[in-house]
């Protein structure tokens, strides 16, 4: 049993946020939220004939009446899509300042299938509920309730999340988002981002590493095609 | 014999610019140019006594004057270092505008081992000569003139340096680098992200396909160590 991997399966734990795997070329787009939905019941993984008001589009069943106002609010066209810098408005007015790069890597990994560059209802829902549940482990481990998670509750958050990330990853992802004093401090989107690559990167690991060697085989064209897009955004 | 490797070994063959291997974290500071040298004279892989008259640090033998005089230009503290805006600046007025996300893939590579956010002599001159390499493939495959690298001519790079990457890979790679009429292409500065990106993941890959079987094993800490580096910058 290798030390990255404390969950049986590689399919999300419960205390693991969601992340849809949109990213996989060689899947068919039918299968587009084919992971278990997560415990909350606002991100019910398929469209229903709930009907959002936006030009046909429609939020699933049991979506708080706050996220369909914050999409409303940020679709000012009412084309029931909302691009990156729509996207930027809605997050940073419920939480903090998003940076660009994080909405990109959002944008990216909750895709709509059939209009990548946009984001409907469903995939703003689902986008949602999954910050709601990295918000929860953000303020759990930022345990100087600074705002800003360090090196050490970094360490500490993957941890609980399954993931054993070596020191010297935890080193290069916290040296990259510096405070004001130069120190690696993590802000709430810094965070958001570090997780969900470190989460990605892991599932994909785990998928040719079912049991739990430690140790995983790709092909060249497997390899590209899994990395390239967490680096590109 | 895998379609990746189309060069007998992972050195950097001489149409391949070079591109130092500073990210991996378990390989000790003295190798910090283990590279063979470029065929240009001018990045000559180890400091020499010939002052550059700032600071201490010295510039390699042969560095071109422009080169020197591009550093000392944005080296106003005269340190004999410099940070990732000043970086820029050079970069930005020697070629065109330099993003500062690339500045920063850029500064990382070719960082200091001693001084991580900060770049000296011989690293500016080892990157001023591979970034020399990379404008003339950048000139040499910008078929139409139109002063960006499209997926064709991307693809076309990439193989004549030994690097056949799958169309998906090539798909997702363009595709983040829209141009004002929303279809993907390349500027320079893009180019060298991409380039550097691609070479850097498939000489990591090489490493641990010596024998060209077109697959490779990895240890997870292995896995991301080698990927983090390039996401975070
Ligand atoms: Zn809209
Ligand atoms: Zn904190
Ligand atoms: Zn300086
Ligand atoms: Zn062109």
């Amino acid at each position: 049993m290798a030390e990255y991997g404390r969950y049986p399966s590689h399919n999300y734990a419960p205390s693991a946020p969601p992340m849809p795997d949109s990213y996989s070329a060689s899947r068919p787009p039918t299968e587009g939220y084919a992971y278990p939905p997560p415990p909350t019941s606002h991100s019910y993984p398929y469209p229903s004939p709930w009907a959002s008001g936006a030009g046909g589009s429609y939020f699933p069943p049991g979506t708080p009446p706050e996220v369909i106002r914050s999409f409303q609010t940020v679709d000012r066209d009412r084309s029931g899509f909302i691009d990156e810098s729509e996207l930027q408005a809605a997050l940073s007015s419920a939480y903090q300042k998003f940076s660009i790069r994080t909405i990109r890597l959002l944008m990216f990994l909750f895709k709509n299938p059939s209009n990548p560059s946009k984001m409907g209802p469903v995939e703003f829902a689902a986008l949602w509920g999954c910050l709601g549940q990295w918000q929860a482990i953000f303020y759990r481990f930022d345990r100087d309730r600074s705002g800003k998670i360090d090196s050490v509750e970094l360490k500490d958050a993957l941890i609980s999340l399954g993931y054993a990330v070596p020191q010297s990853v935890i080193q290069v992802l916290v040296s990259n988002y510096t405070d004001s004093y130069g120190r690696g401090a993590l802000s709430f989107d810094n965070f958001v981002e570090c997780g969900m690559i470190v989460k990605g990167l892991t599932e994909k690991f785990k998928e040719k590493d079912t049991r739990y060697t430690g140790s995983a085989t790709f092909s060249y064209d497997d390899f590209l095609m899994m990395i390239i897009p967490f680096i590109v955004p």
